[in-house]
Protein backbone atom coordinates (compact mmCIF):
# COMPACT_ATOMS: atom_id res chain seq x y z
CA UNK A 1 0.00 0.00 0.00
CA UNK A 2 1.58 3.62 -0.84
CA UNK A 3 0.22 6.72 0.74
CA UNK A 4 1.20 10.34 0.57
CA UNK A 5 0.55 12.63 3.35
CA UNK A 6 0.58 16.45 4.09
CA UNK A 7 0.92 17.46 7.56
CA UNK A 8 1.23 21.29 8.76
CA UNK A 9 -0.55 23.96 11.51
CA UNK A 10 -3.27 26.25 10.78
CA UNK A 11 -2.39 29.81 12.54
CA UNK A 12 1.01 29.36 13.37
CA UNK A 13 4.05 30.13 10.89
CA UNK A 14 4.06 30.88 7.33
CA UNK A 15 7.05 29.04 6.65
CA UNK A 16 6.65 24.94 7.23
CA UNK A 17 9.64 23.33 6.84
CA UNK A 18 10.67 23.12 10.17
CA UNK A 19 7.54 20.82 10.71
CA UNK A 20 8.25 18.94 7.94
CA UNK A 21 11.64 17.92 9.43
CA UNK A 22 9.57 17.01 13.02
CA UNK A 23 7.82 14.29 10.84
CA UNK A 24 10.63 13.36 8.60
CA UNK A 25 12.62 12.45 11.97
CA UNK A 26 9.54 10.48 12.52
CA UNK A 27 9.35 9.15 9.19
CA UNK A 28 12.85 8.05 8.87
CA UNK A 29 12.74 6.24 12.05
CA UNK A 30 9.57 4.22 11.59
CA UNK A 31 11.96 2.31 8.84
CA UNK A 32 8.60 2.38 6.35
CA UNK A 33 10.47 3.12 3.00
CA UNK A 34 9.46 6.70 1.60
CA UNK A 35 10.37 9.60 -0.59
CA UNK A 36 9.67 13.31 -0.12
CA UNK A 37 8.16 16.06 -2.67
CA UNK A 38 7.90 19.65 -2.92
CA UNK A 39 4.32 18.81 -1.46
CA UNK A 40 4.36 15.80 0.30
CA UNK A 41 5.66 12.29 1.21
CA UNK A 42 4.79 9.08 -0.07
CA UNK A 43 5.34 5.66 2.08
CA UNK A 44 4.87 2.27 1.37
CA UNK A 45 3.77 -0.40 4.02
CA UNK A 46 0.94 -1.86 5.93
CA UNK A 47 -2.45 -0.07 6.46
CA UNK A 48 -1.44 -0.25 10.29
CA UNK A 49 2.23 0.74 9.86
CA UNK A 50 1.25 3.78 7.82
CA UNK A 51 -1.58 4.77 10.00
CA UNK A 52 0.67 4.39 12.91
CA UNK A 53 3.79 6.64 11.35
CA UNK A 54 0.80 9.22 10.11
CA UNK A 55 -0.68 9.58 13.77
CA UNK A 56 2.42 10.19 15.47
CA UNK A 57 3.14 12.81 13.27
CA UNK A 58 -0.33 14.36 13.34
CA UNK A 59 0.19 14.45 17.04
CA UNK A 60 3.90 15.80 17.01
CA UNK A 61 2.59 19.06 14.93
CA UNK A 62 -0.23 19.31 17.54
CA UNK A 63 1.61 19.37 20.44
CA UNK A 64 2.85 22.98 20.19
CA UNK A 65 -0.15 24.75 17.70
CA UNK A 66 -3.71 25.13 17.94
CA UNK A 67 -5.02 23.64 15.05
CA UNK A 68 -3.46 21.24 12.38
CA UNK A 69 -4.77 19.67 8.87
CA UNK A 70 -3.52 16.33 7.66
CA UNK A 71 -4.27 14.73 4.53
CA UNK A 72 -3.63 11.50 3.23
CA UNK A 73 -4.52 9.80 -0.02
CA UNK A 74 -3.86 6.17 -0.07
CA UNK A 75 -3.46 3.60 -3.18
CA UNK A 76 -4.12 0.59 -2.30
CA UNK A 77 -3.67 -2.62 -5.33
CA UNK A 78 -3.78 -5.98 -4.18
CA UNK A 79 -0.31 -7.80 -5.06
CA UNK A 80 1.86 -5.22 -5.96
CA UNK A 81 5.06 -4.58 -3.73
CA UNK A 82 7.85 -2.21 -3.76
CA UNK A 83 5.43 0.34 -5.84
CA UNK A 84 7.47 3.32 -4.40
CA UNK A 85 9.67 2.85 -7.36
CA UNK A 86 7.51 0.35 -9.91
CA UNK A 87 4.90 2.91 -10.45
CA UNK A 88 7.44 5.31 -11.99
CA UNK A 89 9.55 2.83 -13.52
CA UNK A 90 6.41 1.28 -15.31
CA UNK A 91 5.60 5.59 -16.54
CA UNK A 92 9.12 5.51 -17.51
CA UNK A 93 8.48 2.69 -19.70
CA UNK A 94 6.11 3.93 -21.37
CA UNK A 95 7.03 7.61 -22.10
CA UNK A 96 10.05 6.04 -23.49
CA UNK A 97 13.21 7.96 -20.73
CA UNK A 98 14.02 8.61 -17.77
CA UNK A 99 11.82 11.45 -15.64
CA UNK A 100 12.59 13.67 -13.44
CA UNK A 101 11.91 12.94 -9.85
CA UNK B 1 -11.71 16.20 15.09
CA UNK B 2 -12.94 16.19 11.96
CA UNK B 3 -12.17 14.01 9.05
CA UNK B 4 -13.62 13.78 5.22
CA UNK B 5 -12.92 10.76 3.31
CA UNK B 6 -13.90 9.22 0.11
CA UNK B 7 -13.21 5.36 -1.30
CA UNK B 8 -13.56 3.76 -4.32
CA UNK B 9 -12.20 0.66 -6.46
CA UNK B 10 -10.52 1.94 -9.11
CA UNK B 11 -10.85 -0.07 -12.70
CA UNK B 12 -14.23 -1.73 -11.81
CA UNK B 13 -17.75 0.00 -11.86
CA UNK B 14 -18.24 3.48 -13.75
CA UNK B 15 -20.99 3.77 -10.94
CA UNK B 16 -19.74 4.15 -7.73
CA UNK B 17 -23.00 4.48 -5.40
CA UNK B 18 -23.21 0.67 -4.42
CA UNK B 19 -19.67 0.84 -2.69
CA UNK B 20 -20.99 4.16 -1.00
CA UNK B 21 -23.87 2.52 0.46
CA UNK B 22 -21.69 -0.27 1.70
CA UNK B 23 -18.79 1.78 3.30
CA UNK B 24 -22.41 4.15 4.43
CA UNK B 25 -23.46 0.84 6.72
CA UNK B 26 -20.47 0.54 7.86
CA UNK B 27 -20.20 4.52 8.84
CA UNK B 28 -23.40 4.46 10.60
CA UNK B 29 -22.52 1.12 12.64
CA UNK B 30 -19.83 2.65 13.81
CA UNK B 31 -21.94 5.46 15.66
CA UNK B 32 -19.95 8.16 15.28
CA UNK B 33 -21.89 11.32 13.75
CA UNK B 34 -22.07 11.97 10.01
CA UNK B 35 -22.95 14.04 7.43
CA UNK B 36 -22.58 13.06 3.90
CA UNK B 37 -22.33 15.20 0.40
CA UNK B 38 -21.90 14.56 -3.12
CA UNK B 39 -18.10 13.92 -2.88
CA UNK B 40 -17.61 12.31 0.34
CA UNK B 41 -18.56 11.94 4.27
CA UNK B 42 -17.11 14.01 6.32
CA UNK B 43 -17.28 12.16 10.59
CA UNK B 44 -16.66 13.27 13.64
CA UNK B 45 -14.42 11.81 16.92
CA UNK B 46 -10.98 10.47 18.32
CA UNK B 47 -8.00 9.93 15.41
CA UNK B 48 -8.54 6.00 16.90
CA UNK B 49 -12.42 5.72 16.32
CA UNK B 50 -12.21 7.60 12.97
CA UNK B 51 -8.95 5.77 11.85
CA UNK B 52 -10.66 2.17 12.40
CA UNK B 53 -13.91 2.92 11.02
CA UNK B 54 -11.75 4.21 7.62
CA UNK B 55 -10.30 0.81 7.79
CA UNK B 56 -13.37 -1.57 7.70
CA UNK B 57 -14.37 0.20 5.10
CA UNK B 58 -11.40 0.42 2.74
CA UNK B 59 -11.07 -3.23 3.42
CA UNK B 60 -14.85 -3.97 3.03
CA UNK B 61 -14.26 -2.78 -0.86
CA UNK B 62 -10.85 -4.26 -1.17
CA UNK B 63 -12.63 -7.84 -0.54
CA UNK B 64 -13.83 -7.99 -3.98
CA UNK B 65 -12.08 -5.64 -6.02
CA UNK B 66 -8.26 -5.11 -7.34
CA UNK B 67 -7.54 -1.66 -6.27
CA UNK B 68 -8.84 1.09 -3.85
CA UNK B 69 -8.55 4.95 -3.89
CA UNK B 70 -9.05 6.05 -0.32
CA UNK B 71 -8.64 9.76 0.65
CA UNK B 72 -8.49 11.15 3.91
CA UNK B 73 -8.66 15.62 4.87
CA UNK B 74 -8.46 15.84 8.74
CA UNK B 75 -8.87 19.09 10.43
CA UNK B 76 -7.84 18.67 14.63
CA UNK B 77 -8.55 21.89 16.31
CA UNK B 78 -7.94 22.07 19.99
CA UNK B 79 -10.57 22.56 22.26
CA UNK B 80 -13.51 22.21 19.76
CA UNK B 81 -16.59 19.59 19.78
CA UNK B 82 -19.54 19.26 17.70
CA UNK B 83 -18.02 20.62 14.79
CA UNK B 84 -19.96 19.02 12.15
CA UNK B 85 -22.53 21.75 13.05
CA UNK B 86 -20.68 24.60 14.56
CA UNK B 87 -18.15 25.08 11.60
CA UNK B 88 -20.64 25.50 9.20
CA UNK B 89 -23.02 28.02 11.71
CA UNK B 90 -19.87 29.44 11.97
CA UNK B 91 -19.92 30.54 8.68
CA UNK B 92 -23.76 31.14 8.63
CA UNK B 93 -23.27 34.19 11.17
CA UNK B 94 -20.87 35.91 8.85
CA UNK B 95 -22.63 35.17 5.79
CA UNK B 96 -25.81 36.46 7.20
CA UNK B 97 -28.17 33.91 6.38
CA UNK B 98 -28.53 30.22 6.34
CA UNK B 99 -26.61 27.64 3.54
CA UNK B 100 -28.23 24.48 1.42
CA UNK B 101 -26.27 21.70 2.67
CA UNK C 1 -18.90 17.97 -13.65
CA UNK C 2 -19.00 18.26 -9.72
CA UNK C 3 -15.71 19.65 -7.70
CA UNK C 4 -15.41 20.08 -3.83
CA UNK C 5 -12.64 22.86 -2.94
CA UNK C 6 -11.47 24.37 0.33
CA UNK C 7 -8.98 27.09 -0.02
CA UNK C 8 -7.88 28.77 3.34
CA UNK C 9 -4.44 30.91 4.97
CA UNK C 10 -1.29 29.16 6.19
CA UNK C 11 0.26 31.34 8.63
CA UNK C 12 -2.52 33.67 9.52
CA UNK C 13 -5.54 33.16 12.06
CA UNK C 14 -6.75 29.67 13.80
CA UNK C 15 -10.66 30.59 12.57
CA UNK C 16 -11.15 30.54 9.25
CA UNK C 17 -14.87 31.26 9.04
CA UNK C 18 -14.61 34.38 7.74
CA UNK C 19 -12.45 33.26 4.73
CA UNK C 20 -14.84 30.89 4.18
CA UNK C 21 -17.70 33.85 4.58
CA UNK C 22 -15.77 35.64 2.04
CA UNK C 23 -15.67 32.76 -0.75
CA UNK C 24 -18.95 31.91 -0.16
CA UNK C 25 -20.11 35.11 -1.21
CA UNK C 26 -17.89 35.00 -5.00
CA UNK C 27 -19.59 31.24 -4.86
CA UNK C 28 -22.94 32.84 -4.50
CA UNK C 29 -22.58 35.67 -6.65
CA UNK C 30 -21.09 33.14 -9.68
CA UNK C 31 -24.82 31.63 -10.40
CA UNK C 32 -23.77 27.96 -9.89
CA UNK C 33 -25.45 25.61 -7.92
CA UNK C 34 -23.77 24.42 -4.59
CA UNK C 35 -23.49 22.77 -1.16
CA UNK C 36 -21.49 23.44 1.78
CA UNK C 37 -20.46 20.86 4.20
CA UNK C 38 -18.35 21.05 7.73
CA UNK C 39 -14.79 20.19 5.25
CA UNK C 40 -15.76 22.71 2.15
CA UNK C 41 -18.20 23.28 -0.69
CA UNK C 42 -19.20 21.34 -3.99
CA UNK C 43 -19.98 23.59 -6.75
CA UNK C 44 -21.75 21.81 -10.45
CA UNK C 45 -20.74 23.11 -13.33
CA UNK C 46 -18.35 23.07 -16.90
CA UNK C 47 -14.47 22.70 -16.42
CA UNK C 48 -14.19 27.00 -17.30
CA UNK C 49 -16.91 28.21 -14.98
CA UNK C 50 -16.02 26.20 -12.00
CA UNK C 51 -12.52 27.05 -12.34
CA UNK C 52 -13.01 30.71 -12.79
CA UNK C 53 -15.04 30.86 -9.77
CA UNK C 54 -12.07 28.61 -7.78
CA UNK C 55 -9.31 31.30 -9.15
CA UNK C 56 -11.56 34.29 -8.00
CA UNK C 57 -11.99 32.81 -4.39
CA UNK C 58 -8.02 31.75 -4.09
CA UNK C 59 -7.36 35.46 -5.63
CA UNK C 60 -8.95 37.22 -2.82
CA UNK C 61 -7.80 34.97 0.34
CA UNK C 62 -4.51 35.60 -1.39
CA UNK C 63 -5.21 39.37 -1.08
CA UNK C 64 -4.07 39.87 2.40
CA UNK C 65 -2.63 37.04 3.25
CA UNK C 66 1.25 35.42 2.87
CA UNK C 67 0.35 31.87 2.04
CA UNK C 68 -2.83 30.11 0.51
CA UNK C 69 -3.62 26.28 0.83
CA UNK C 70 -6.22 25.42 -1.78
CA UNK C 71 -7.80 21.56 -2.93
CA UNK C 72 -9.98 20.67 -5.45
CA UNK C 73 -11.33 17.24 -6.60
CA UNK C 74 -13.19 16.98 -9.45
CA UNK C 75 -15.47 13.66 -10.53
CA UNK C 76 -15.95 14.26 -14.09
CA UNK C 77 -18.68 11.58 -15.80
CA UNK C 78 -19.85 11.87 -19.23
CA UNK C 79 -23.92 12.70 -19.16
CA UNK C 80 -24.82 13.58 -15.91
CA UNK C 81 -26.42 16.41 -15.10
CA UNK C 82 -27.47 17.38 -11.39
CA UNK C 83 -24.87 15.20 -9.80
CA UNK C 84 -25.31 17.35 -6.51
CA UNK C 85 -28.11 15.92 -5.91
CA UNK C 86 -28.79 12.58 -7.76
CA UNK C 87 -25.19 11.11 -6.64
CA UNK C 88 -26.62 11.46 -2.98
CA UNK C 89 -30.41 10.15 -4.21
CA UNK C 90 -28.55 7.00 -5.67
CA UNK C 91 -27.06 6.46 -2.57
CA UNK C 92 -29.89 6.69 -0.79
CA UNK C 93 -31.66 4.22 -2.75
CA UNK C 94 -28.96 1.95 -2.50
CA UNK C 95 -29.21 2.08 1.56
CA UNK C 96 -33.19 2.19 1.54
CA UNK C 97 -33.18 5.38 3.68
CA UNK C 98 -32.73 8.98 3.75
CA UNK C 99 -29.37 10.26 4.95
CA UNK C 100 -27.61 13.05 7.26
CA UNK C 101 -26.75 16.03 4.66
CA UNK D 1 2.92 28.62 -7.32
CA UNK D 2 2.89 25.24 -7.00
CA UNK D 3 0.24 22.55 -7.84
CA UNK D 4 0.57 18.64 -7.56
CA UNK D 5 -2.22 16.93 -9.81
CA UNK D 6 -3.50 13.46 -10.16
CA UNK D 7 -5.83 12.22 -12.95
CA UNK D 8 -7.25 9.18 -13.94
CA UNK D 9 -10.29 7.26 -15.02
CA UNK D 10 -13.06 5.40 -12.79
CA UNK D 11 -14.70 2.10 -14.25
CA UNK D 12 -11.74 1.39 -16.82
CA UNK D 13 -8.44 -0.37 -16.44
CA UNK D 14 -6.92 -1.46 -12.90
CA UNK D 15 -3.46 -0.50 -14.28
CA UNK D 16 -3.47 3.86 -14.58
CA UNK D 17 0.71 3.96 -16.24
CA UNK D 18 -0.80 4.30 -20.19
CA UNK D 19 -2.88 7.58 -18.58
CA UNK D 20 -0.23 8.92 -16.52
CA UNK D 21 2.05 8.21 -19.85
CA UNK D 22 -0.03 10.25 -21.57
CA UNK D 23 -0.60 13.42 -19.00
CA UNK D 24 3.15 13.45 -18.92
CA UNK D 25 3.40 13.99 -22.15
CA UNK D 26 1.34 16.90 -21.96
CA UNK D 27 3.28 18.17 -18.75
CA UNK D 28 6.51 18.18 -20.88
CA UNK D 29 5.19 20.02 -23.59
CA UNK D 30 3.81 22.93 -21.39
CA UNK D 31 7.19 23.86 -20.63
CA UNK D 32 6.48 24.08 -16.98
CA UNK D 33 9.19 22.69 -14.79
CA UNK D 34 7.75 19.25 -13.02
CA UNK D 35 9.01 16.18 -10.52
CA UNK D 36 6.95 13.30 -10.39
CA UNK D 37 6.46 11.18 -7.84
CA UNK D 38 4.73 7.65 -7.48
CA UNK D 39 1.48 9.36 -6.05
CA UNK D 40 0.82 12.88 -8.81
CA UNK D 41 3.05 15.10 -10.54
CA UNK D 42 4.10 18.60 -8.92
CA UNK D 43 4.06 21.55 -11.33
CA UNK D 44 5.32 24.58 -10.95
CA UNK D 45 3.80 28.41 -12.87
CA UNK D 46 1.35 31.25 -12.99
CA UNK D 47 -2.44 30.08 -11.82
CA UNK D 48 -3.67 30.42 -15.47
CA UNK D 49 -0.71 28.29 -16.78
CA UNK D 50 -1.09 25.20 -14.29
CA UNK D 51 -4.45 25.26 -15.05
CA UNK D 52 -4.57 25.33 -18.18
CA UNK D 53 -2.28 22.25 -18.40
CA UNK D 54 -4.22 20.56 -15.82
CA UNK D 55 -7.59 20.87 -17.91
CA UNK D 56 -5.47 19.38 -21.11
CA UNK D 57 -4.50 16.38 -19.34
CA UNK D 58 -7.96 16.20 -17.82
CA UNK D 59 -9.72 16.72 -21.07
CA UNK D 60 -7.18 14.16 -23.27
CA UNK D 61 -8.16 11.07 -20.37
CA UNK D 62 -11.69 11.99 -20.56
CA UNK D 63 -11.47 11.38 -24.48
CA UNK D 64 -11.92 8.01 -24.37
CA UNK D 65 -13.31 7.00 -20.69
CA UNK D 66 -16.76 7.67 -19.23
CA UNK D 67 -15.53 8.98 -15.37
CA UNK D 68 -12.32 10.87 -15.18
CA UNK D 69 -11.41 11.90 -11.25
CA UNK D 70 -8.56 14.42 -11.05
CA UNK D 71 -7.55 16.09 -7.75
CA UNK D 72 -5.37 19.68 -7.31
CA UNK D 73 -3.65 20.83 -4.10
CA UNK D 74 -1.69 23.97 -4.39
CA UNK D 75 0.76 25.54 -2.83
CA UNK D 76 0.52 29.80 -3.08
CA UNK D 77 2.88 31.84 -1.47
CA UNK D 78 3.98 35.36 -2.21
CA UNK D 79 7.50 36.37 -3.16
CA UNK D 80 8.75 32.38 -3.69
CA UNK D 81 10.26 31.08 -7.01
CA UNK D 82 11.82 27.90 -7.84
CA UNK D 83 9.64 26.84 -4.76
CA UNK D 84 10.30 22.90 -6.64
CA UNK D 85 13.72 22.50 -5.16
CA UNK D 86 13.81 25.31 -2.34
CA UNK D 87 11.06 23.79 0.08
CA UNK D 88 13.05 20.35 -0.27
CA UNK D 89 16.53 21.60 0.33
CA UNK D 90 14.93 23.79 3.54
CA UNK D 91 13.82 20.99 4.85
CA UNK D 92 17.19 19.08 4.15
CA UNK D 93 19.05 22.17 5.94
CA UNK D 94 17.04 21.54 9.18
CA UNK D 95 17.00 17.56 9.07
CA UNK D 96 20.80 17.92 8.28
CA UNK D 97 20.82 15.84 5.34
CA UNK D 98 19.97 14.76 1.83
CA UNK D 99 16.71 12.80 1.72
CA UNK D 100 15.58 10.30 -0.97
CA UNK D 101 13.20 12.30 -3.61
Amino acid sequence: MLAEFTIFPIGKDVSLSKYVARSLKLIDESGLPYRINPMGTVVEGSWDDIMELIKKCHMAILEDTERVSTSVKIDDRKGITNALDSKIKSVEEKVGRELRK
